[in-house]
């Protein structure tokens, strides 16, 4: 949609089934990016259902696309896995959702029908998994086509705040699932989360869902160590000079729990270095290199160690938490654009440090994409 | 007790509890074993039993010990934490078990009143966990202490097998507690065994506990692997060529337990490349050095990967099984000799490929050791 | 089809897909059944398939509305919940089966996307359960219409036993997750399994899974104790006179695991008579009254008392055991039929005790259904 | 202790230990009960300790014995299982606890060393379970013989709050292991807790443990009720109509966990009528008749219903959530006595309703003890 049509709102009122084109945030190759026109999409199995997006956020991982990180990513792509929006028709084989029907939309696709699927691995769905802003186009966009729509779609609840919701899409299903569940963090325990961004923080807010006694924050940024004290967190430690996680929690007896949620070398070899005998790593970052894993030390220790891609198959526990206000999602939001701005959007996000960004909040307006 | 005491037996019965010494199998620093004469042990603790040994065995984990692996161990250790014997005294605070009493050794020490011991980490005690031949004087003798003996024996069942019983000691425990049962073997399951040495075939034996549809193990030698077979296992792969697990193992889906009974790098990569998506991955072997974990490939398959040191907690099933006949471990034994030719089982037992040795019995005759 | 029909095989063999009716077992009120003639089911919603049926066999459950004891049931509806066939014919919305699949039926309708079956509760999935031969027309027919197929039907493995596979519709998984799993059998166990009918026996089949040490078989009937002996059971009581079970077995400490197999109030009292302290009583049972609890006694017992309408959630990991050969349910067949002769077929299954009669197998032949 | 004995204090203070006799409150058959001199106790077996009380508090369980429902209790018995103390003396087998450690009695002994004590199930040790107060004389007086210290006491944390702590000997495990853990309370759940005394109150509290999103008290008494609200209760229905829970609750879909905090057959018809498919019930409940279990209508409603004597096994866990803060028992008392006063305490608490007394703390003042 271009400014020339903006120019010419009753016609495209009048109209708006009929334009075949929306305005979508598209890949062009590492550190390209641009906020054009495509095509809209259109139903292309029984299975699929087309959503019109009313709010979208960013995600790290669409950084990482954007660096060029995973190269499997094409240029052409519009990014973005996350959202909520309006149903704006589906396929022969949809039978959960109706036109109109207001929905949160899984990073996760899901067919609900494969052997992974119905063991709750919705992650490596074998016709889904996280595909949307990556295998095939996002919801960074005015419209996306949602394939296995009855799997990969959420009624919104009438009353809920889209901005908590949209937290849903992935932040906190990831924080839960990844870090929380396979921590198998239980009451009284002691917790350590390395890594203090969005999903960090998802960890921090969904951890206190089972009461443990201590959660124990590690960053290097003091700022972000600052909203995970307001968030819940009881102990800070900042692991700039490489060793005050270390000595700090290894001169007790160790955490129960270490959640890894960077993704680099540095913050798993923390993990190891302060997990109990006895205790749980639950890997949530992505890696891009391996690690060296201290078995020598810990083949007697009685420990875990986990990783997972997000199933999103809590989502539904997940929201009715959220409807009781036992867990507030929207603490999470930073920063607010109309998606029509989304490049400066991404230019905050992609600062985060600096613009002290955690979630960004993007929302089209009624009149752009009607 | 040299070749001179032996030629005055008479002496020796007559007076058999005023002696004050015994044999021993005792380590006097790398590549350095004796048969030697030793104080018979006495109680030191109020919770101590002392147990004449009648069956022992050899472990892998001595041969590590006596190659100096664990410079820890001091000259003059007497070795071994495997046995069956009769209790000969017991200090004032044990309740459970009374002079005259038949029982099984466990190889871990558990005082049952720490927190460790609470939660059923007898491994982690804190008076306790594996100390026997290592850390304390062990069982390879015709006397043994054993501290916290309420927690550390169990009572013999009558009319049954010690050979099989002996099994109890570590082994079993030893693969179905780290291996199975960390793996998670389910019903229909396809499990892979890296190493099919006595731990191995233990797993190999446990594992059939829980019906997995499929059991493939794998190792260099093709005379272990023939043993295998007979003791259950479905699929046999040689691996000598360093890929051939890999190769057949991955063009399918991979395996939901692969289960690491060695402890070197080469092995457990196996395990990493082979375990399939929402899998698990079961580390058993005692490793020297890190290991390279592939989280650049690992972050999002949804995998498990564990290890401990056996807590001896499921002893008590383990008997229940035995004792049902469901498990037959005397199958593991291929050599016996009485405990006065212990030198010579170490030989057979340090050749093992060679030899074709798994389990060597120890037998203490009743003239020796009353 | 009336033998009128049968006299121009030509006609129809020529054009098989015109003809309208096929033949069915059909209930006509208590007491009254009939095989008459029908009209071929049809695909009516997008996801349903029609299957043609090439093996049935009668359940209990089936005497149960012939005698009238579920009134919900109308007169002209075709029974059957169990079955293997051909699909002839699939809706729009059916992705994972095609014309020509050879199927496994389900005795529950599953649609996979509403909040039970995400939660592997497809006995209470809210467009199915159990609704075959109950609801809806079923299975003891030429053709029945499967509703929700992608969720209800199963690939019957290339090469396997169709008469060991039809086991699967109900009797196995019913036996496996209400009585087995509910019960968590272990190995070392002592489980009761109270009633030796079909379904007892396939209690007894499962529970071998997991190794139990004992497996106590109870019943009135000494063929059927003689048939679970061969089965697997270890130990038989013919619990005729009332209190034979409660004698032999409370003397002792108890059962871990008591599976109540019958569904009345006298033999859910045997298993909350012989539980031991921290045991489970699995229902399994269809109950028509209350029974009498005596929490007087068993409020500090430590135990748990379960029901369940099979979810059917465990098919895929029973496939793979019976594919593994480890469970072989073709030993519960005592009695064969053509599906033309399934008036014999429900005299000699109505009279089980006389006729030594477990599981009765009926089969389509070609020339009938082609 | 007499009166005359208080006029003479420092005659007591400089013999402290020479006096034979403590004060302690005596169950006399039914109806009977008096504050009286008893001999000290004293150090019977090795596994002994002897507390001398700082703290206890009056259980509903104590008012049962007092009525005569508990016939086993003799005429002579002193009643309490409830304490907070100081260790005087141990026997030669007690390795944990040392003279002068304050302590926490926990209302269960165990051995720790029995096959139950290994299942974790300490309520049925073989040597103690729920002995105090009731088989063995009790923790209402100043002293308190308690056999088989290491399992039966807490080292109690410096600078708690004694009136938070004595919770721990039974009302917090008691609720949160029968009632939360047995119920399978999970976040997102909505919970029914049947009976707002200070048991029900005790399941409250420790519920939200785990962030169910409602929970709904049901009572007769609105005063009760009240506290529940302000304990974080979010429903409140006073059931005295004998419909009101079940109209409510049953219109809905039923409730996930539904929780029996009384011990008679209305309150657990309640939750039967309450409960989900897919739901538990978790009984708590002492009950004194057998109720009517429902499985004509439960055998496919895929529950569970447990029962269970606290095991305490949580205890260690939830010193570690009092001490975090997150969890503030002090909150369940409402009146506090003198132990000399005792008498009127039981009076109070006899008459709870009117009072509106939930735990009535009971001190000793040093004068006394000393």
């Amino acid at each position: 949609m271009t400014i020339a049509e903006l120019e010419l709102p009753t016609t495209t009122a009048a109209t708006p089934s009929t334009s075949t084109t929306m305005k979508a945030l598209v890949y062009h190759g590492p550190g390209e990016r641009a906020w054009e026109e495509k095509p809209r999409p259109a139903i292309q199995e029984p299975s699929d259902a087309i959503v019109r997006i009313t709010t979208s956020t960013i995600c790290g991982t669409d950084l990482h696309i954007l660096k060029g990180d995973l190269p499997v990513v094409p240029d052409g792509r519009i990014l973005g896995h996350e959202g909520i929006g309006i149903v704006e028709e589906v396929g022969a084989g949809v039978s959960e959702f109706h036109v109109g029907d207001k929905v949160i939309i899984s990073c996760v696709t899901a067919c609900l029908k494969c052997d992974f699927c119905k063991r709750g691995m919705y992650s490596h769905c074998r016709k889904g998994g996280w595909i949307l802003g990556y295998a095939i186009d996002g919801t960074q966009a005015e419209y996306v086509r949602i394939p296995q729509a009855d799997g990969s779609l959420y009624h919104f609840p009438a009353g809920a705040d889209e901005e908590a919701m949209v937290m849903l899409s992935d932040i906190l299903p990831t924080g839960f699932e990844c870090g929380v569940l396979n921590g198998q963090v239980k009451p009284g325990d002691t917790v350590a989360i390395v890594g203090a961004g969005p999903v960090g923080l998802a960890i921090l807010l969904t951890a206190q869902f089972y009461s443990p006694a201590a959660i124990i924050m590690i960053d290097l940024d003091d700022k972000r160590l600052a909203v995970a004290q307001q968030l819940g967190a009881t102990n800070l430690i900042n692991s700039g000079d490489g060793q005050a996680a270390q000595r700090e929690l290894t001169e007790g007896a160790g955490v129960d729990v270490a959640i890894e949620a960077v993704g680099i070398p540095a913050t798993f070899d923390i993990c190891q270095t302060i997990v109990a005998a006895g205790g749980h790593i639950a890997n949530v970052g992505v890696h891009g290199k391996p690690v060296e894993l201290h078995l020598e030390k810990l083949w007697d220790r009685n420990i875990s160690i986990t990783t997972r891609l997000v199933d999103t198959v809590t989502t539904p526990m997940l929201l009715k938490v959220v409807r009781s206000g036992k867990l507030q999602p929207s603490q999470l939001v930073t920063h607010r654009f109309a998606m029509n701005d989304i490049m400066k959007a991404y230019d905050t996000f992609g600062n985060a440090a600096k613009e002290g960004a955690l979630k960004v909040i993007l929302t089209n307006s009624d009149s752009l994409v009607r």
